[in-house]
């Protein structure tokens, strides 16, 4: 049997330090092929590159490990990477990440390392999005590479049957600290925006994003319980937005 | 009691005649207010500009309306609506649109103007997105405009309880062709996509993205069979991504 094909992709570039600890946590289960994007892309959630050409460039910086660098979003990235890079050929498993932050709850919806994972999903191909809660560039990925491996190595020997897709997201704690993997469902919490106002040398204002994260969850079955209880947390996921609860109360109503 | 404050936006951009038609629908339902991107953001999904700052300008191209266009994505601009605009005062509704093109099936998660009308909805504000199946720059929304007005209205009267997100699409079919509403669920389709080679000057290629939408979602409950059989789709939408029946398979496994 030939080795499985493993696509690796992320959205904070192809040079972040979460996308290499991916890599090496992964190359010796199978043939590894990275496709990035060449510039950071956080929070550019499920994207495409419609109005410009894509570049795609071969580039030499994991070993002998294939990849490329690609100019757009992380959603066009694992489109290269199925038509362009692997010529049609499915990968066995989509990984991306490892994220530098936090994609729990409504942070998936944001998320370019998600929507990465979620597009490869559509293509029928088992597909895990990581994220560590580390934000910094020198962010510890040691203690995430163990359950990185236990997670690919259980979905590449059983697949997934019910979803595709997987949002896994790794307390920022030292190997010991880590409880294990709980299964979840995503929290119901929410971004206030802050916005920072300042204005150009012209007197004209511009704004910057900022906010903080609110979670009125208080389920125990949430990401966000898990993550601050010591866990990683999984969360099964989906592209069908369908609120099926929803239909009947406006079925004949319009 | 204060008139409803109707926020207005778009993926096209401020200048695309959907968003023109919208508010010429609604602008008698409140107190319209317009935020939308400069320049079109078609395929953006749920991005956020966080690596660079956004800029806000008054523009005076709706008659009496109060309108802003933002250099930022569709999420970008109900963001600065809401802070920036109205002050933290919540819109009644959100309705974004009138986009040129099909967002049913799949299309919802790389749909600017359903991101956008996502984003409201986390902040509990009822909200719509509308396209028309048209992507032509002089498509007819006169035939729309009815239905979107018996929607908003019904919103604006009833609220919405069980999710605050419609996904509303609009077959392309003159008014007498139009059969009615039908609620329904996402159809479980896909873009097979065809990348389109070239190569610069220089001899070096890029890839331009195109693709067809294929659907083998045979069931006659979806937005694609409803606007294949002249009805408007209209699928109450969610932002939990979570698959609860994937959760049972995989607890214990991990």
């Amino acid at each position: 049997m030939d080795k499985p094909v493993i696509l690796v992709t992320n959205d904070d570039g192809i040079t972040a330090p979460g996308i290499r600890a991916l890599v090496e946590a992964v190359k010796d289960f199978g043939k590894v092929v990275v496709v990035a994007p060449d510039s950071p892309q956080s929070g550019q959630g499920h994207a495409l590159t419609l109005n410009d050409p894509l570049r795609l460039r071969k580039v030499d910086i994991f070993g002998d490990i294939e990849a490329y660098e690609c100019s757009g979003t992380p959603v066009d990235c694992v489109k290269l990477a199925k038509d362009v890079v692997l010529e049609n050929r499915a990968a066995d498993i989509c990984v991306s990440g490892v994220n530098h932050g936090s994609n729990a709850s409504i942070n998936i919806i944001y998320s370019g390392t998600v929507s990465a994972a979620m597009e490869a999903s559509l293509e029928g191909i088992n597909s895990i999005g990581f994220s560590l809660l580390d934000y910094a560039h020198d962010a510890d990925f040691e203690p995430a590479k163990k359950y990185i491996r236990q997670l690919v190595r259980y979905v590449l020997d059983n697949g997934l049957q019910k979803t595709k897709l997987l949002n896994v997201n790794i307390p920022d704690l030292p190997a010991d600290e880590i409880k294990g993997i709980k299964i979840c469902r995503q929290a119901n919490g929410k971004w206030v925006e802050e916005f920072a106002r300042a204005e150009d040398p012209h007197g004209r204002p511009y704004y910057w994003l900022t906010g903080k994260f609110i979670n009125p969850d208080t389920g125990t079955d949430t990401d966000v319980w898990a993550l601050e209880n010591g866990y990683i947390s999984v969360v099964p996921s989906q592209h069908d937005l369908t609120a099926y609860e929803a239909i009947d109360e406006l079925t004949g109503k319009l």
